[in-house]
């Protein structure tokens, strides 16, 4: 009996803490209900597993390694789930009822932000419930932050587009710090102050520039957004970053600094163009934003590592976009993927910085393809080209020439082009189609996405569960109810 | 301190187990090393989340219930894994490498059938290593039983190519049963006896029919197989199955009768069909086939719920095949899985049963699509064609028409055609983009898979791991030796 009790003794630290409420043991007690203060919930959108695993394998790839993946940092936490994503009204979700499903763990119609499906009750969500809890709450995005995905944390709205109305409760939120992309100014009614303008009567401070994001300091309430005249208003594609940009990880990691406090806090951080540059079918984007989420990660991780029983992280997709997979039927077996580094910029650069102005400089008639090929090798590969891949691009040259590309001509036209420029998406098709890479869609599809957690309550994201579960494991979480069983 | 002794009290039972080797309790104790006297693996060839979740989103929709999915019996277990595929030679597997990872934990190349990746050194399976255990071992397959995931269990050989010396292989290999199609003895040289003539000789007792089936006991070494003299050597698809077929889930019900013993058993059970059907791009069969891999498994999980203690099933794929993914360019955000059901037989069936013969009969060139619409449209649906629809069908019964389709003309004809019948692929694929699905290959992907386990050391299955790993779990649970820890 003594090698027992002896054994006993060693177990009681981790007894005396279950029945607390704080610093509850993660990983040795299944029974006890886990309280995390911490709660960091990223999200990717358009990342479900296809687009995790082209980056794996193409990171993987670029080492020259024998066939296999270079893990992601959040991939190789212990606990690993499958989710599904359907909304209540469509196997195939928007962005906006599944971050509503995320936040609020209610199913509404494809559109809605918080909501539910009849549009008339207003769905509380994870952030709201962490502020009502006295924790410090921070929404951040790679993207416009009154999109859709980082909308749903915040504002409750029948339409995902009434973007001035989603911005007016950003504003009223009282949450502490927002990060990002910039909202959508130009959509501001008529007479009516900018959304910008109404949160600075309401005393945020707003900051513009690295210098201001550097310069915020706890006890402000900080909107931080980045935002090159001459591209969207999102942050720019990983690919395309130059020292000057802010990254998504230096959101988070200010964010972090800002939010952390004694109370604890909850952070969503958005990959928002992973799912962009998918619905393009640039896989090159997609991984270059991938890796850029995992650095935002790696932010999180680093705080874990100071905190690791009162901290949980989630990872997630809202979906997949683009129907990637890591195989096409014209390489067969093959695999390629580090012909993907042939890519140097985004489709959305090459469109406005090469395509666009070669076209209105050619506006006269004289435009031809051989005049774009240099900058196209040297922005994407595709030299020692195929008949096939030069009658390709020659038709996608002739399409774009004829114009109006937003409306497909025929069937055929659009599973080609999607209503892109069908040049560039051409070229990317043809360079992931080498790389052994291939899509089925400019659009979202069902099929479910790969959740990771690590830390206190991680042991309630394996298996096989719904979006809104996320919702309530967090919640679980959160309040440190026990209301999700840690274990089956 | 009374209140913590109390609850040390009731923790020595776990603790007197831990060291002791059998029935070690499965989900409350972390620490003790877990014994599973059955193990039963599933594989579903070419099954990963795509095939899976075509199948529960196909079963929602014929319920006509909400966006949503009807779960398989396995996806409901307790815990899922995420499994990467890769051989040593290529990111994109084939079943023999793959196949060889899971029965002898190592990687080979390509092609290879439990050897090494130099070709001269012979791993030692799962299957070999429960023989020697002293349990019974039955090996069942919906394919021909030398193909190669089955092979790797009890053969070793450069090649899965040498059915002669792989059947061989099987009639020395001392294991108890062998259920599901007919291995191929076609592959006979010239000169020598039958592999079923050796096995016969060896004493094996073959069961060709239902009525030799069920006529078979405990300790009979026995081989039994089902063969239609006018398809291939497999079982039929789900989607053409009879009444006097003999099911994946007859076999597997059949084989675990045969092998219960006190010593415990192994078996690996193979839904071999599904990875064909989607070669060829039929959703339907492998839709169907899914089912039919599901209710074999029902099976093992009915002996499971008689001995939840000592039995472990773990259901895994060895790759996915076809790029399935649920969603499709051309229906957006659509989806329309019960679209499906108008699928009455398999692309092999119509292809044997209705094209061949009606091609004969108009060999003199008076062959035209009008004649088979009817037979389509009967057993395929694809009435109220759009006019894209029907160019594309018309364009491949002309291509189908130039014959040697084998052979692709040029690169766009192997990307419509994949070397199918040019007609039926193209039925196929335009059924499934009416109902939301698309493919991107003929050949298999590089995807992870999801892996599925439930019983004693059903922890060891969460996460994100190699297809060598499931070796290594399997194992672990088999010897009960505590070398895979069950949780992190």
């Amino acid at each position: 009996m003594k090698k027992f009790l002896a054994i006993m003794l060693l177990l009681i630290p981790a007894i005396v803490f279950a029945g607390g409420q704080q610093e509850a043991s993660t990983a040795t007690d299944n029974s006890a209900p886990v309280k995390a203060k911490y709660i960091m919930l990223f999200i990717g959108d358009g990342m479900a597993m296809p687009q995790i695993n082209a980056a794996e394998a193409y990171l993987n790839a670029l080492d020259g390694s024998a066939p296999g993946v270079k893990k992601l940092s959040f991939t190789q936490w212990p606990s690993q789930g499958l989710t599904t994503t359907y909304s209540a009204n469509a196997f195939i979700t928007d962005s906006a009822a599944a971050g509503t499903a995320l936040a609020t763990g209610s199913k509404t119609d494809s559109g809605v932000i918080s909501m539910d499906s009849s549009k008339t009750k207003k769905l509380k969500t994870i952030a709201e419930m962490a502020k009502e809890e006295g924790l410090k709450v921070g929404i951040i995005s790679s993207v416009d932050v009154d999109h859709a995905t980082p909308a749903v944390f915040y504002a409750h709205n029948e339409s995902r587009n009434n973007y001035y109305d989603i911005g007016l409760e950003m504003a009223d939120s009282g949450f502490d710090y927002f990060g990002g992309g910039l909202i959508k100014t130009y959509k501001t009614p008529e007479g009516k102050p900018t959304v910008l303008d109404v949160m600075e009567e309401k005393g945020w401070v707003i900051a513009k520039t690295r210098e201001e994001l550097n310069a915020l300091q706890p006890g402000q309430q900080a909107y931080a957004y980045y935002n090159t005249s001459f591209t969207t208003n999102s942050l720019d594609y990983g690919l395309d970053q130059e020292a000057d940009d802010i990254s998504l990880a230096e959101y988070t990691k200010k964010g972090i600094e800002l939010l952390d406090n004694e109370n604890g806090f909850f952070m969503m951080v958005e990959g928002g163009k992973i799912d962009w540059a998918c619905h393009a079918n640039d896989a090159a984007s997609s991984i270059s934003d991938t890796i850029e989420f995992d650095k935002a990660v790696k932010e999180g991780l680093a705080f874990y590592n100071q905190h690791p029983d009162e901290t949980l992280i989630i990872v997630t997709g809202d979906h997949e976009t683009g129907g990637l997979t890591l195989g096409f039927a014209g390489t067969k077996y093959g695999s390629a993927f580090a012909e993907i580094q042939n890519q140097k910029i985004s489709y959305e650069n090459f469109d406005k910085f090469i395509f666009k102005p070669y076209m209105e400089a050619h506006a006269d008639g004289s435009a031809q393809l051989a005049d774009l090929m240099p900058e196209i090798e040297k922005n994407f590969g595709l030299t020692d080209r195929s008949d096939y891949e030069n009658e390709q691009l020659e038709a996608s040259f002739q399409r774009a020439l004829r114009g109006n590309v937003r409306k497909a001509e025929n069937d055929q036209d659009y599973l080609l082009y999607g209503g892109y420029n069908p040049l560039s998406v051409t070229v990317t098709h043809l360079l992931n189609r080498r790389a052994g890479l291939a899509w089925t869609s400019y659009s979202h599809t069902g099929v479910p996405v790969q959740t990771f957690a690590i830390g206190a309550g991680q042991e309630m994201f394996n298996g096989y569960y719904d979006n809104t579960d996320i919702f309530k494991k967090m919640k679980s979480a959160m309040l440190g109810d026990g209301q999700v069983a840690l274990a089956e």
